[in-house]
């Protein structure tokens, strides 16, 4: 598993207040939204999202809740890989260094194949093959 | 304020228990570390930082706590600038934006500047200067 984050996902109360803010207030450019989400690219092959905080826990859904810490905090960091064996892979590879599997691998209605799992605090990691992503030479990306 | 995120800091219980996952079992390298925090690098001039949760609190102590959200994340998004003064200036324009202004800039023991704000849902945004960090053109940090 790569030392990498290509996304900070942040569970926001209001997607339009959080676009307010971070667009309209410090005018960063949008690199793509939808009325749930909203991506700013805010470093080489970086995106930070947006994300309605409602759909952000319901698409992590965890599998077990009373394995889950109590206050999971609602963001999510998230690893890109380019497969989705890659994803069950990475997952049994950080569990087996320590994380718990908050929700096991699987395909989401976006096309993508995700798992979550936590670190030793509860910090959630997204584990992802997009097939819609890509970043090129210059850590610009596409999703 | 250039849209960029250049440290992702977690809030951990134990520093060790961290670096015993991500270091050990993930296998990610330790770019330098001190007791109370451990960095890795985890993209082109990002560096994921595993801060002592304690210390990282009494960092950003606030200014007026009953301004601040209950639940405010053990997380923080740095956004890092070129001095002091652009410090002042992004923080004043961040709060123009609408956040509130967690931790007015000051002079940190290890030899920084920075302030604190939060964003619509709290999540807390470190604007600093930092005299000892650089990015080379291959993205690799020095700090």
């Amino acid at each position: 598993m790569q030392p990498r984050v290509d996304f900070i996902s942040l569970g926001v109360r209001s997607v339009a207040a959080s676009r307010r803010f971070y667009v309209d207030g410090l005018g960063w450019p949008v690199h793509r939204e939808f009325p749930e989400v909203v991506f700013i690219q805010v470093n080489h092959g970086l995106i930070l999202s947006l994300w309605d905080a409602g759909q952000m826990q319901a698409e992590a859904a965890v599998d077990a809740p009373a394995a889950v810490p109590a206050a999971v905090p609602c963001i999510t960091l998230s690893h890109n890989v380019a497969s989705a064996d890659e994803v069950d892979q990475v997952v049994a590879q950080a569990q087996a260094a320590g994380a718990t599997v908050v929700a096991s691998p699987k395909t989401q209605p976006w096309g993508g194949y995700t798992g979550y799992v936590a670190d030793p605090d509860g910090f959630r990691w997204e584990i992802a093959f997009n097939p819609t992503w890509t970043v090129d030479d210059g850590g610009r990306v596409t999703v």
